[in-house]
């Protein structure tokens, strides 16, 4: 299968990462986060060739994840703003922080930390179960695969089937 | 800056990027949390080319995310496993799989629902506070950057700094 047809299955995953699976568009979302909305901030930050930052841009706007302003005199700079559907992604970006915090982390320590507003601490933000508030992560967690009427399946199964996670210990 | 260099900045997000920021590198860990283990089954569920699976498998075992099992007869067929830091990216595909679902959805419906082991419900895995448990989004957190001694800063400042984040409605 070709990428292109990716964002055409029915896996939400495989649709999510045909809009945002690509490294350098996650480097600008980090930046856009990071409450930057403009063309040379984002190249500034991030070291993406300014074609490569064009393209993404404008595939960002595309889809709905970035609205493109173009503001009055003086300035005249035009603004990348995160839509709804663009401050929806992250979750998608913490958990890559916290990642990549745990994992590959360097000598100093976090480069960034969250800070929860609501409560005023710093926050080490977690997945939870939505019915009963317990941890969730992969080995407390089951996927069910439902039935969707076949067009390219792309990994969901046309038949129901649990399946049980994969474990280190098995 | 080359997307080669990214994995030595000191932003975590870069950090996790320049291991799993590649869309055939997250549908190959999509099956792996569907349990599947094997070449040929990451090569039918996701329709990658085997040259590019094989090259992703590689760098998946060289960076510690599944450890390579090669099983005696009679099947003796190589298995690859998650390892501790693999299943820690669990949160990063429950977040594209949310995302995936809310704004990308298909007709069907969701094509994979999570159910937690735990309570025995459907879940909608959610970020929360690690100190108040109340729900983290980008509009209630706000990102606070450590001062790093400077090596390549690649996005994060030299100095520390309060950045309100971006929202669409200002």
């Amino acid at each position: 299968m070709r990428w292109e047809s990716v964002g055409e299955t029915t896996c939400s995953v495989a649709r999510a990462l045909s809009v945002v699976g690509e490294r350098w568009t996650m480097l600008i979302l980090r930046e856009a986060f990071l409450g930057r909305r403009h063309f040379d901030e984002f190249q500034a930050r991030t070291g993406v060739a300014r074609n490569i930052l064009s393209a993404r841009l404008r595939a960002l706007v595309r889809n709905g994840i970035f609205e493109r302003v173009e503001n009055a005199a003086p300035a005249e700079r035009v603004e990348y703003r995160l839509t709804a559907k663009g401050l929806d992604l992250y979750p998608i970006l913490v958990a890559m922080l916290r990642w990549g915090d745990k994992w590959m982390a360097c000598e100093g320590g976090p480069p960034v930390e969250l800070v929860h507003r609501e409560c005023g601490h710093k926050t080490h933000p977690t997945l939870v179960c939505s019915h009963c508030g317990g941890k969730i992560d992969a080995r407390t967690t089951t996927p069910v695969i439902r039935a969707i009427p076949a067009q390219r399946t792309g990994g969901a199964s046309k038949v129901r089937a649990r399946l049980n996670l994969q474990r280190r210990s098995e």
